[in-house]
């Protein structure tokens, strides 16, 4: 029952990715006792431009 | 006011998801009283492999 | 597999939300292809005033 | 700590966010105390066929 | 259309959220060319302890 | 940069979560190369009833 969404800059390749998720079911499992059959990690890959940080965007640079 | 985010697998055509949305639209309106004018309905496409089920982590293969 | 989240404001019964979400998951089986077993609905209850308007904001008054 | 999920239709330019995050965050600063430092705004491009509005769908026409 | 997701720490006050959101509907039109009346706003309160810092999770202390 | 969503279940504790958010940062870094400084993880409790199950609604029974 646990979704978990990964937001993350584009460019990680699928055995990033799984390895990744495999770490944070096991996470899942461990520490809040959640079955991996319940389980589901979604990777939403962001365009490095269209995540902007607030502190870049203050000192009126570009936003990354 | 009804916001609907439907994540799905990637691959649906346009007249697939607009029957689905009318659908959806439709039960929204039926069931919770909520005015189509209202309501909006976004398809977030999710490539397969961005999408990992945590049955298949744990048993060690490929994630989907 | 499809994931679907609806946001809506506060204040439906149980057995509304039952009855949406059995519509729901019988739309996007027939119109998307998708198994129940890997549906899920989850509703996402927002309070009244934190949900707004833009075109309410725009003339100035309260926001909803 | 704030995050910011601008979800748009696909088509804005680069210059055209940046200057629309930097609003928002400034808007975020003044009205929620919040530190530049520690806000993030990303943009979810919308292909406008995903995007459907109940109020088309209702009439029986295109979704958008 | 845009729909923007506003995740914040709670407690701040509805006065407070409003001219946040005001200075937000204005911010995209002015910039994306968004009409108010298509623009909606939602804010989503996190207690703090759900909001957990990965510079904190690392060094072993508490997670805010 | 990752900004982590977990959906579950109310009901964990403080501790769960934290010792759960460490891993997941951990296995961020590891296996994405994302450092703990520019990582989040936003627990998002949903209270049982929120979340409905497809398998079960199909059957007619009780959504969960």
């Amino acid at each position: 029952m646990p979704t978990i969404h990964i937001e993350l800059h584009k460019g990680r390749t699928l055995e990033q990715k799984t390895a990744c998720a495999r770490a944070v079911v096991n996470a899942v499992k461990e520490h809040l006792g959640a079955p991996p059959e319940a389980t589901q990690v979604i990777f939403v890959d962001v365009e490095k431009p269209d995540w902007m940080m607030g502190a870049k965007l203050a000192e009126g640079g570009p936003a990354r």
